[in-house]
């Protein structure tokens, strides 16, 4: 069955990785490595195949993904025949990239209007590769904190509000793009930290249109060795005193997040993780620094101070050295099959189950990765066993 | 149920820990960090108290415990006036400690003869302290590997050996304490690679009596850490390319593990655990060195280079450092304490559902930490819920 | 000759390992490690020796010396036994320690009186003490930049303004030091970032006064290793394109300096040396953050990017852990004696040849420590070859 | 004036990376990044220019420089389109490139035969490229350690010795090159910790001829890194109490260091530094690992333990991500371009004052790197201006 991935943020780093990547794996010419969803456990479930999966998105940047593609080359995150390998595949999905909200764009009429077009973008895409399902993810910058507004709280007053041209700017681009992928019937996955399906209304649209949708912050680095290590300790009855990290990003993410605004929402989900797994607050926090030396690449460092038997103070350190778009890309295409898969099985509001891949799951407050992982299996194995 | 913790080597630093910090809770001085068996997820188990602790051994060194633990606070591992604190439990354990065998004092006689007497060393410290039950842990340094000998095979041959005077070496040492703990009616624990019961005599023996035992090789740093990290990698479906470890030791077991003989045993327990968590072997190894300018403490480092979408190379490195013995003595406790449990409630043979505690359990090829967490809870509640 | 050391933060932690060491190194308990003032290349000049110091200082602070190196024991700082080997020479330093400027104290008349005050202090340790020389030296927590006032242009506009009660706030608390040293007819050496002489006007009273006087902010770590790597990397003629600092301070460094204000002046002398060694502004930072549980460790991590021939990519991180005061003492009592020395061969003004010690040397640019240490050698044997 | 650089291992990444980047840096694609000898503070020197330069060597390989330079810009070390814009001269040095000595070819006839074949190699390349003047530079694999024979005492035994077919194997491969370069009337420089011209017999023979010879093992790395921060220590009067290394290499150089008598050479003269600069042996020692997954790069690990004032105990970690033929390359351009001004200077013997690119400087017991850069810099500029 054709699924669609419309990625909102289709010309970015994970966008380009992900579309380059599906059609690599296609055409043998890599193999999954990453994609979990290809592991042993989850052979005989009927999740879309790599054959079924169409693209297209939402993205201002009119830089097309080939260019994307060679500059990961450049970078050493891809292989250097890569980009002529996937040519034609990158160029199809370029074709199916619509501009979306820009920054002058959505502040002319109501949210509403905007929204629809939004919508229309997806169905036409739909319609045009003829996809069974399409899945929205959000793979685009992180945003600022939205701005509370009386309409958050429910689905009627945001409905309300979304027509009043004075409140245009109700919802941030993130929960403008929720909305559309509502409208257009389809599944809403934020692999940000932005405000997404992440308000009272929108997850009473969501369950109202029977519509699930997943969240939020794709954990892909620091954080994914933060949900093992945590709780290695608390099975341990170590007691963690301090955990400090700090984030050295290149490229866009970098540049996103050395907004404080923008960097407060990032920390924040991943801070929630140690107060969950270690029983409470723990001194140290989490610092992200922009260094546009380390181009797709980033840095963490994480120094964690814990006290053993008879007091004695010990420490553990790590260095993670990885790519981040060839982190997420993976992880977006396991999201997408699953939550089609969901989608397809009926299911409708919030994918808690799909904990293992976010820093701040939605409906969860389950941070250890092995618990994760165990709920997706179950999970995903549950939702062809018993249709509803 | 008073509850003896008969220790091999038990004038070592581990096992002035354990019964320095043993008393240190008792006392109320000290919080049982480290101790996972006090984890609330135990709270309901009849398991031995701490009042109900009592501590003897076998040791042929002559420097006291009260000695050992105040070079201990020397050198930072324990708070400086410990030492004077529980004094009193230390000379008490101290008087109970026995020289056991010596290089000299084993090769006279037979096997037998010196097991016998190892044997009423601790039934002699079972009936003067009305203990109900006691379990022997070696904590003692890492043997060299067992020379291969036909009577290893069966019990009915290694109990004809062990009478021919000309087969006095059949035994190592850690196995004729082993035998020793048999022959008393106690369970075994083997806290270090060495061979201990690890023989199919001895599981033999060991299941004829209707004793358990366990083992082998008490997992406090590095392999800790191993144990989160694989498994890691195998549900996110990266690839590990290589894993090198440097591990650089000071004190007793630096010197021990110098002789490239005695690391040998230790260095392939570490090794298992990745060849079963990713599913072959990897590049790489484990590097141990000797640096006695680190006294109690060890510092690992772990080089692990992975590959993940699209062909990306990453790195992650991490830097452990640990107090062996503080971090060895909890799990002392908590091994006597279950393994007590397990005794009381008729278990015999190995007991693989304590994997948990080490890097290469016996009866078992689990060495995620998560599952082996899971199979411990599972585990130890069954042990009270249906006895056999 | 009896020597003064009059320590502006005279119960602080450098304070206390200062007065503790100098008395241990005496007594012959502790050897001199860490005083570079005691390398065989300094053997013949007549600095004063251990037994000629004598100390005293200002501190608003009231718990005692003695506490302080207890403190310093209960963190594995100094030897256990230290504190009641040196108790006497603790309580002799404790006796002459003035409360010196309070928050309170110094808001009430004019500048003049308060440092009139300062003054007597140590013009009274002096005549007390039979001290030769006294040298103060500033060791206090780290001050918020100063207020630009137009009186710091010229001693004539200062010594105006410091009467005037309308002025009170002319100088921040490290240069009324200054002045107090200079009235008193002492050298002034300044080991924080503070302001201290470094005005155009106090640099001027100093020269005026044929007093010299030294700064600032005491190279003890993360810095003293970038001040040997980067000219490393210089030249090789690497090119560094990344540089980025994260400091974790615990004890009172740390919280005074989670106050960005006064962070700033911290990071702004850190940063100098690379942009003077790399011959331009390198990407990067430095960063800085409280961990109370550190006590009186500082762990920091750098992580540097360079390029190579041909383009290549490459990477050092390091991490240095280490104890702030261990490592300033020795450097206060160098640069006690080196001071004393430089007074009483008629040294005045800044003394750049100290640059040795310091992040940001006064008159001076160079940062490559082995230039720094070439000068200090150079400059110390001319001192006494050399008369003026 | 036209300068040849005879690389034996011609056909090796550190020749490849050489020959690759002189050509980039002559057509002005790529900036001379790690050449020294470009540094302003020799820009007045008459060294070569990078247009006088013209490359040959000896190499048993077939595998040619073009292929070597496509595998470095597949393992992310040189820009993925350097192969193309140099292959021209890749192509040129290529051909100038003769068999050397083989594994079997040695063996038959006497040493005196073979090494006269390999001088005439080297000055038919003279006079076919025009060259005033040939370095001979030896980037071959490290060799075991060399066997003693009593020739190697003198000049006259070992020309006799190299006559008799029973004395075939009197010297070993890097000894025999730098005789043939002595008998072409070319300097020699061994970039490797082989014997090369390190024997007494040879040492007399480059004197009588006039010819001056300079290595041994480029100090590209992990001690490069070492000869900064031990002078650190040693000038702050901090006790370096133990150094540990462990080298993580993949490529060529990993694989012949996997072998123990090989490796043997290469950790001597790694320790060396320490000692000299630390004022005696430390703890810890110097450790390599094969790790072929690294390719061309190569991971160092350093953990360092020193003791400051009052006893305090401290600890400095680096980690060094390097690529260890571009570090090696520039080096070698250095080398030749000073060794050719040293030698039309007239020099002879062993270049001590070349000590700076030497982890074992041949007549030097200097380490610090900035006494070895001073040295170098007075000694090149006296080449010119005090011709013998």
């Amino acid at each position: 069955m054709r699924t669609g991935i419309w990625l909102v943020g289709g010309r970015g780093s994970v966008a380009a990785s992900t579309v380059a990547g599906a059609a690599a794996v296609r055409a043998g010419v890599l193999p999954p490595v990453g994609v979990v969803s290809e592991l042993a456990v989850f052979r005989d479930l009927p999740l879309p195949s790599f054959d079924d999966l169409v693209f297209g998105g939402h993205d201002p940047a009119t830089v097309g993904l080939a260019k994307r593609v060679e500059r990961l080359a450049g970078d050493g995150v891809v292989p250097p025949d890569l980009p002529d390998l996937v040519r034609a595949d990158l160029h199809a999905a370029d074709a199916e990239i619509r501009p979306g909200l820009t920054d002058t764009g959505h502040r002319a009429g109501t949210a509403d209007e905007a929204i629809d077009t939004l919508a229309a973008d997806i169905t036409d895409f739909r319609a045009r590769t003829g996809a069974d399902s399409v899945v929205v993810v959000n793979v685009s910058s992180t945003e600022a904190p939205v701005t509370p507004h009386p309409a958050h709280a429910s689905a009627d007053l945001l409905t309300a509000a979304l027509r009043r041209p004075e409140d245009a700017g109700v919802l941030p681009a993130s929960s403008r793009y929720a909305v559309a992928a509502l409208r257009a019937g389809c599944p809403f996955v934020d692999f940000t930290p932005s405000t997404g399906a992440r308000l009272p209304a929108l997850d009473q649209l969501f369950r109202d249109h029977g519509l699930p949708y997943a969240g939020s912050d794709g954990k892909t680095g620091e954080t994914l060795v933060k949900s093992v290590l945590a709780p290695m300790f608390a099975r341990r009855a170590l007691t963690v005193r301090s955990w400090s990290g700090t984030n050295l990003l290149g490229g866009g993410d970098g540049a996103a997040l050395a907004d404080p605004t923008r960097a407060a929402a990032k920390i924040r989900s991943k801070d929630r993780l140690l107060r969950e797994q270690l029983g409470g607050p723990v001194e140290g926090g989490v610092h992200i620094h922009e260094l546009p030396d380390l181009g797709e690449w980033k840095t963490a460092w994480d120094h964690i101070t814990f006290e053993g038997f008879l007091g004695a103070r010990m420490t553990l350190q790590f260095t993670w050295q990885g790519c981040d778009s060839a982190l997420a890309a993976p992880l977006v295409l396991d999201l997408a099959r699953f939550t089609a898969l969901a989608h397809r099985a009926g299911r409708s509001g919030p994918l808690r189950e799909l904990g293992f891949y976010f820093k701040d799951p939605v409906g969860s407050d389950e941070h250890a990765l092995d618990r994760q992982f165990d709920e997706l299996v179950g999970w995903a194995h549950g939702l062809t066993r018993a249709p509803r």
